[in-house]
């Protein structure tokens, strides 16, 4: 079988965010598909994760990873399949989770790639395979997050947690953590629809609908007794009125502040309360799931085993075709999507 | 002896900052003096301690004690002696250190104060008594709350500490104690002049000069390897600047925001590099000295080994006059201060 086709469709960052330019921000081109040299295979993409931290390698954001360079084909981590293979590690046929890009082909180069791509595991025998809607979503670094987040904010029996983005890929999954640890668990969402979905289909305690002009007295209604433990994904004026809720001794993982994903620091909200950390006595945690990666088995197998007995409910949204990426990390931003966001490149089974 | 007066004078709370209003806001007036009753004493203040506190105080900002109430005596910690007593514990003559308020005589009265009158430690048999001066500063709290700092921080050999305010009562005792663990230490002081003080006496590695209109980039090129370990007690534009240059797991000890200590979230700094925390994996951990009473005998202890050996040294700015309160107070915000301000109200040993 040789699937690989002289060229693919790949995204490259043609311009940085926050320059005022009305360009797109991504050019959609053909480009060669690369020959497979020793110690080298060739992944095709399945499934592409679209995510928020999308946004900071498109930017110069100080990050772990360096920005993407402008010209080059746009990160992003995915499942595929090995299609050609000159390493016994990956095999033809191998089902590989990695940093594919946002392109149809990806070369497994270990020395070239950020860290090297990982078969997925086999299903045991007599049970069902995971979707890889999953392993890149609740069992890959979303539901990784979330869990780290609830742990590391430690909500406890009666105190109340409280998570912006609430129906998105990570609130989803640390809400229904948290109410299984016994905290009061609030959400804040954008529309009613979403908020009737967090609390009905979730299980929160409350929503906030953060479209309702009043949202700030429905954030102080919903938390009467204060924020003990905070998953912050949203930053920005969310954010700010959080802490002027915090109660003595909360805790704050920070994991993200989409609202002020611009490099450009004029372009971010001014926060203004975070006196109320040192009043509080809070504190507030920088976290990065990949500093992790030694915790990621045991914590996707916590994970898979309330996914399997119905704990946890994992939610996807599946947009079709690469030319469409865009387009799903326009929703990871204006909150239009629910759980985690996906791109569907190609399907696993065609040319099988 | 009877050293009570029928009246005495006091500073009460007249307004709130940040009302807009240009009247002062304290009224200075005569009291009366309260006659003392069984299980009370009465104290003649002798040293006021002022502090960034003090503004949190008469505003309406959430803090661990409530805001002084307008026509209340303004609430201040300080030291003085017993002159009349009802109560065993705190025989006349006795020098206690307690929340005497920003008045020449305070009631000890358990139940009416926020804590109890302590009395302060006898010196050791052929030991000079402490100054009153280092019970109030480098072993009262602001000693204590640098020694916390500088532990909650953990600068190690070869780190870079950054303290703003530099030459104030915390941050002179906190760069000290991080230079003694190896770590580099930078300052940031208002003026030439200070900051010539910072590292020829205190002995810091540099000092950033935030008057001078290029203090970014000053600051910049004094941490070329970034902050590790940040003891943070301005607030505002300086540690937005900060927060450009931590490096990943920093710690960041939140102890006051100078800069921010205005109960109008408009009137604060907008922060705007907060994401840096997101992205670095640090740790912003609000610091209460009070939270920690248990320890403030191990940790005076160990101050003042230091104090004795010389490894520590420590300043005091002391205003003569109650009367003067409010212009001392003026001088712990517009920088003017050097060391631990401190008011005296009385002689110790006039009327002896």
């Amino acid at each position: 079988m040789s699937s690989r086709p002289a060229a693919h469709r790949a995204h490259l960052l043609a311009h940085r965010p926050d320059r005022g330019s009305t360009e797109p921000l991504l050019r959609w081109t053909e480009v060669p598909t690369p020959a497979v040299g020793p110690g080298q295979a060739l992944v095709r993409t399945e499934l592409l994760s679209v995510d928020p931290a999308s946004r900071v390698f498109m930017s110069e954001i100080r990050s772990d990873l360096p920005p993407v360079a402008i010209g080059a084909v746009m990160r992003g981590y995915g499942i595929g399949q090995v299609v050609e293979s000159r390493r016994a590690d990956l095999p033809v046929g191998a089902r590989v989770s990695g940093w594919t890009g946002w392109q149809e082909y990806q070369l497994a180069d270990d020395a070239q790639l950020e860290e090297p791509f990982t078969v997925l595991p086999q299903p045991s025998r007599g049970t069902a395979p995971v979707p890889s809607e999953h392993a890149l979503g609740v069992l890959g670094l979303t539901g990784i997050t979330a869990w780290l987040g609830v742990e590391s904010t430690d909500p406890r029996p009666g105190e109340t947690f409280l998570v912006a983005a609430a129906a998105g890929a990570v609130g989803s999954v640390a809400g229904q953590l948290a109410r299984e640890r016994g905290a009061r668990v609030v959400g804040i969402a954008g529309g009613s629809d979403k908020c009737r979905y967090v609390v009905d289909e979730l299980g929160f305690d409350a929503c906030v609908d953060r479209h309702d002009p009043r949202w700030r007295e429905i954030l102080d209604a919903a938390t009467p007794d204060g924020i003990d433990a905070d998953l912050e994904t949203a930053g920005g004026e969310i954010f700010d009125r959080v802490l002027t809720r915090i109660t003595p001794g909360a805790r704050i993982a920070l994991v993200g502040m989409i609202a002020d994903y611009h490099a450009d620091p004029q372009r971010r909200h001014g926060l203004r309360n975070l006196i109320e950390v040192a009043e509080q006595r809070a504190v507030v945690r920088g976290l990065l799931v990949t500093d992790h990666s030694d915790r990621f088995e045991e914590i996707t197998s916590q994970l898979a085993i309330r996914l399997t007995d119905g704990r946890l409910r994992a939610v996807h949204d599946v947009v079709d075709g690469l030319e469409n990426a865009p387009a799903a990390l326009d929703r990871v931003f204006d909150g239009t999507g629910r759980g985690k966001i996906l791109v569907r490149v190609h399907s696993s089974d065609d040319e099988r």
